[in-house]
Order: C-alpha cells, then structure tokens, then sequence
C-alpha cells in the first residue's frame, strides 16, 4: 500500500501534536485509511532548536519549498500560522495540485473564497476543520451534519481566552485586569492579547462559521467586533444578580436573505446552555429551521484537541485521494445574501444608567424608550451607595440597534442622565 | 441533471418530516447535490388514509417490492420501523445495488454488521444518522470528526421519554407513576413504554455508538440494561441534596482492548454538562485520549429533527452516487476487543440503606466495606422519621462492580440491614 505522505509547515503546539497523534494512532488510521500515513518533511525556523518530542533530524528543513515542490508529497499540513508566508504557500501548494489541510482561521476568514476557489480549480481538497473551536467538529457538522437544514442563527463563545477571563470574574468577582495578568501568567493570554480581548480572534472564526452555516460569502469586514476590555466586574455581578452570565458571544443571524455577524459580550440567561461553558471551553450554538436548538461543546485550544482535527482532516482527505474524489466536495457558497442593516438588526438589551436621585427622573427616561417604541421587559432603580447619584437598570424587549443607539444619544442629552454606563445584548 | 429518485418506506411521523424537507429545502438541496432530489414512491399501510400532509395519491403504495424493485429509485429511505419487513426490504434493497438510508435503531443495533457488510458486498452505502439522537449528527462526529483520535467514553442521554420523565420528577417532586401517565398522555410516552423506561431503547443506541466510537462489533446482548421504573422521589430528592442530578445514561467504556456497554440510572453531579440536559433533549458526551471531554446536544427525536438527519444521509448518498463512490465510506470494525469482567468494570456508586437504629450499626456496615477494599468518599447516617429506622447514604471511590455485588450480598446477611433500598452508579 502506497503510504500516505505529509509535508508539515510548523511545529509549534499543534504541530507537535500532529506528531503524536500520527505516531501514537498510526495502527487505527492505516485501518480506516487503507495506506500509513507518513510525516515526510516538518518545516521550521530553527533546525537546531531544542525540542520536547523526539524527531528525526533529518526530517526538519528551514526550506518551505522543499517541502512544497516535493513531487512525493501528497498533503500539506499548514500550523504555521500567519497570513503572509502561509498563503504564499498554500497558494503554491494547491497550484501544485497538492491538498491541504490548514488549522489557520486568519488565513481562512481572510482568504478563504480564494483559497478554496483555487483547491476547486485544481482538482485539490482544502480542508480546515481545526481553525474554529480546536477539538470540536463544528465545521463538518455544518456543512454535512446539517446539509438539510437551513440554520438561522449560530451563537459561538469561540475564544477561550476571554472565555477564561469571563469564568474567572464571574466565579471570583475578580477585576479584568486582575485575570488578564493571570492568564498571562498561565499562557491563556499572550502578551499583546489585544487579538483575543477586542473580539477578532472570534470574529474570524465567525465569519468563517457563517459563511458555511448560511451558504454565502462573508467577508471579515462584515462583522462587527467588540471585546471585553470594558466590562466590570459591577457589570458582571449586575449581570448574575438578575440570571445571566456575561459571556463574549459570537453571533450570526440568517433571515430570509439577509444576515449580520457580530461579537460582543453579551448577557446569556442561566437556563441557556451557552452559559455554562466555562474556562477555555468552546461552545457553539446551531439553531436550525427543521432541527431547532443544538449544542457542540469542547476544548477549543491545546496542544491535542486541536491535533485532533488537523489529523481528522488528513484522515478525510487521505480517504479522497484513494478514491481519487478530491476537490469535489469543496462547500460552495451557492446563496447571495445582503447585510442587516442596524434596522433590521434586532435583540434585548442591558442598559445601565447613572441618573441623578430626583423626582420624575424615571418617567423622563422611561419616556425616552416610549418614543423610539421600545418596549421594557424590567427596570429597576436603585440609590448607587457610593454618590450622590441613582442607578437605573433596563431591559428591553426586542429591539432594533438602530433604536437603542438612538435612545442613548437621547438619554446623553438629558440634564438628569449622569452617564450610560453599560450597555449589554441579551439573548437566551 | 438527472434527479436523485428516492423510495420511501414509510409516511408516518418522521416519514412526513422527510417529505417537507426535501419540498421545502428543495433548491439547497439541489445547490449542494447537483441535481435535484424526488420522492418517486411511498410506501404506506392504506393509501386512502387522510393525512396531515398534501400529497399526490398516485406516489403512495401498499406494495413494497414496487418500490424497492422499481429500477428508477437511487435511494431506499427506510423510516417505517420494526424489524421484520424491514430488513427484509433493505436486504433485498442492498442485493439490488440501491443505496439504503434508515433511521432505524432497532435493525441497526440488531442486524447491524450483517447489512453492513451487504452494503459493502454490493457497492451500496447504508446511512442511519437518524437511528441515534435524532437531529444530533453524532454517527458523523465519531465516524469522521474523531477519526484521528482514541474514543475511551461515550456517555449518552440518548432516550427523551426517560428524561422528560426523570426531569418533571426532579423538579416537582413527582412520582415516577404520576409523571409517566402525563407523558403518556402528552405523547411523550407510548402506551406500552417497556422499551422506553427499561431502557432497552438506549441500550440499541448505546450499541451502535460504541460500535462506532471503539471500531469493534457491539451485540446489543453485551449491552446490560436497568431502567428508571424503580427510581422513588426519594432516591432523586437524596441526589438533589447531594449535588447530583438522577439520568438514565448510557455508558460504553473503552479501555485498550476490552469494552463494556450498559445503560441505568446515574448520578450525574450537577457541575457536569450532562447534568443539565433537561426534558426531551438528548446528549452524548465524548471523551477522546486525545481531545478530552466533548459534548453534542439537541432533541432527540420529533418529526423534523430527525427528519434533518434522515435528508443529511441523502445528501451526503447522492453525493457518493454523484461521484461513483457509493459503499467505498462503510464504516468497518477493525478492532478485536473482549467484554470487561465485573471485576473490571469500576466507577463510584450510591447506597441508601434502612438499617437497625442502634450503637455499632455504622462500623459493622463500614466493615463490609473495607473487607472488600472498597474507600468511601462520603458517609451520612440520619433517624428516618417515618419509621424507626435509621438511614445511611454511602458514596464510595471507585469500586468493581463485582466489589459492590459482594458487599450487597453481605449487607443483606447482617441482622441490623433491614434493607438495600438503592443502588446507582455516580458519574461527574
């Protein structure tokens, strides 16, 4: 049986991984492949740097187009990360009618139509199961698991990172910049985290999940990111007093032919699965026409779970090339859809008020929501025991962004308005 | 683009759900197979029966060999039921060269490997995505999703009539007897629930996810199975106090090459995911060596989402069909395993006993215990009021199953036991 052979760009935590999954499950892929599969050429940057896997020296090489141009090589595995080298080579690799397997959301969520355009012309798989939410399957889930349904909404927390600092204020009523500093500590958080605590680590990921949820192409452009750098553990205790947790949610939404993506921190009710994913754990949320409410739960980072899929991949695609099927099931973005605008776009909101403790100064706010329709589920005013001023805690029903950003440029205007403190989406 | 024809066996409730899907989702599904998808045929019970549905007459039949012999028909969706005709039709389907898919978990957990293996013989792909956790695609998960990874666990909540029934008693406080007559009556249970509440259901499903998560042949006589029909209030307020949630779980235990499949009523502590799966809902919850604790949620059953799974397996069949490749993707068992001795199968259990109310009770029962070299976690001993007994609650570490067996025997022969009144396994 003619073996299998990987070309592999990085080895970094989930190259590594890939290293042992390959070595550790070798007897149980070759029986559901029919061939073994072999790691013929690891590119890295440093041949000579120590490691914490034992590697024959020979296969390492600081050449990328050794690797690439090697005519034996049958897939490309890119855990490299970045966007430049990596499309340079994933571009001459499917040029070469090689396939690919890629772990690289930046690269999917910025490129992705071209990429896999290019795979579909070439006769190549491109394959990247592990660029979402590392260990869990979500994107085959997708595109095959609910190939018959039409999905309406995903809901991600997609970013363990935020996820981790969200757990840990909510659990230990701690600061923001109290757990970011330990997460960095532990390795959760990288040094410059502005990636993951702005929302664009999970926008990516988002647009990638849309774009093969509802059919269509999303650009990165198209969805609105905004992170946790603000929310305060007040924010945070208000949240859990009233039955939610504050959770960074990515969420995508599909009505007829017109879709909106976008992250932010939102207020998750108690009762809703997505409120209990802790820590680094992922979670996305599918809610379909026909299937109704599903949840997909998992590590979404590490060293394995992530190998995991990048090896799942391998194993599918090495199946296509034996049955000499590749680059027939690339997912085509066969729907044209347009952008929600800030109209049509629709949900409950948290609103929290510094007001002066006066009279009449509810019914001039709650005045302010009548005249943009908006109708309240709860509020709640209460002297704030720290000034001189009262807070006033709102949840709407349903409604459009467009009205509550009008509504707080109302309320800014008002005398009796001290600030908007925060304002949160509700959803669950 | 010549259409995929489909025969359908059955026009009941998931029957129905199939027929709306493939009419509704018509161009999605023609965007994603290349040709558009007819149900040719129908086969039903009495053509003249009305139905909840518009239908052409002239589609429905009462002879199956129309159908299943009508050299037009791509597909065989069997969703009728039962074992008998039913295989008897897809063997004759398969030995046809049509490609088969069923929501079927009786034939599948029973006749599995032998329609399988058929499939395979004449080039024909057997899909039955449906048979487990209805619109949940967990077959798609352990087949493709962690098919580079090491599945040691599966544990599942895959019966929605023993967990709607298990939930209303947790959190009412109701009897099992009151709650099953109003499942009854919802028509969340059936007349006859003996399948349901023994848990001989969940056992059929539990042998088809071990088959597939642990490549090895599961006779459903290897799966034990206890169900929840001697499950008191008592037993589920003990728990709530303790910090667990009563479950039927199925759980298939993987370890190097021996295995071990049952189904009963767990103790599932509350801080773990599956704990929180309420209702009709089901849920499976994967642990991989490699991608450690996953979880897949959603309903379990009703018309439209397993109907969801049924017309993913068409897509997914027409597609093989499409690119000459049916019956190449048949799962196969390629691993030897054995079934675990008693003494092998290990987990923490719960024990209430009534016990004589007097000195020395507690360290002759904590004896029996340690004579068996099995630890306890926890032990309380408490007056019952309603009698002049005493309870004691007993959680222990990890124990054999054979270990508990000895010491219950043993608790039985002592004169202060008056009784074993419960016994549960306790997971999370």
């Amino acid at each position: 049986m003619k073996p299998i052979k990987i070309g592999l760009l990085g080895l970094g935590t989930v190259g590594t991984g890939v290293v042992r999954i390959i070595e550790n499950h070798q007897d149980d892929l070759q029986n559901q492949i029919g061939s073994p599969v072999i790691i013929e050429k690891i590119l890295v940057s440093n041949v000579n740097k120590k490691r914490n896997i034992d590697i024959n020296l020979d296969k390492l090489t600081e050449d990328a187009w050794e690797i690439i141009r090697n005519p034996e090589i049958d897939i490309i595995v890119e855990v490299m990360g970045g966007t430049t080298l990596a499309k340079e080579y994933l571009i001459e690799a499917l040029n070469l009618g090689k396939n690919v397997v890629t772990a690289n959301k930046d690269l999917l969520a910025m490129y992705g139509s071209e990429l896999l355009q290019l795979a579909a012309k070439n006769s190549s798989d491109i394959y990247y199961e592990a660029s979402v939410a590392g260990g869990i399957p979500i994107i085959r889930t997708l595109v095959e698991g609910f190939s018959s349904d039409r999905i309406t909404k995903i809901m991600g927390i997609v970013n363990g990172t935020t996820n981790y600092i969200l757990t840990k204020m909510s659990q230990e009523g701690a600061s923001y910049d109290d757990v970011l500093k330990e997460a960095q500590k532990l390795g959760y958080a990288e040094a410059d985290p502005t990636s993951d605590v702005e929302g664009l680590d999970a926008a990516r990921k988002m647009a990638i999940l849309a774009r093969l949820g509802f059919h269509t192409p999303v650009a990165l452009s198209d969805v609105t990111a905004e992170g946790i750098s603000n929310v305060s553990k007040e924010d945070i205790s208000y949240a859990k007093r009233l039955g939610y947790e504050l959770k960074l949610l990515g969420i995508a939404e599909c009505d007829e032919n017109q879709i909106a993506v976008s992250v932010q921190p939102t207020m998750v009710k108690k009762s809703h699965p997505l409120a209990s994913v802790n820590g680094v754990y992922n979670a996305v949320f599918v809610t379909g026409e026909a299937v109704g409410e599903t949840m997909f739960y998992g590590a979404g980072a590490g060293e394995l779970p992530t190998a995991t899929s990048v090896v799942a991949d391998i194993v599918a695609v090495s199946k296509n090339i034996k049955l000499g099927i590749t680059g027939k099931r690339v997912n085509t973005t066969f729907k044209k859809t347009e952008q929600k605008t800030k109209e049509q776009i629709s949900s409950k909101y948290f609103m929290l008020l510094h007001v002066a403790d006066r009279a009449g100064v509810l019914a001039r706010i709650t005045q302010a929501f009548a005249q943009y329709e908006v109708s309240l589920e709860s509020v709640v005013q209460q002297p704030n025991p720290d000034n001189m001023n009262a807070e006033i805690i709102v949840i709407t029903h349903d409604a459009s962004k467009l009205a509550i950003e009008n509504i707080i440029e109302e309320l800014n205007c008002l005398e009796v308005v001290k600030s908007v403190k925060s304002l949160y989406r509700v959803e669950g």
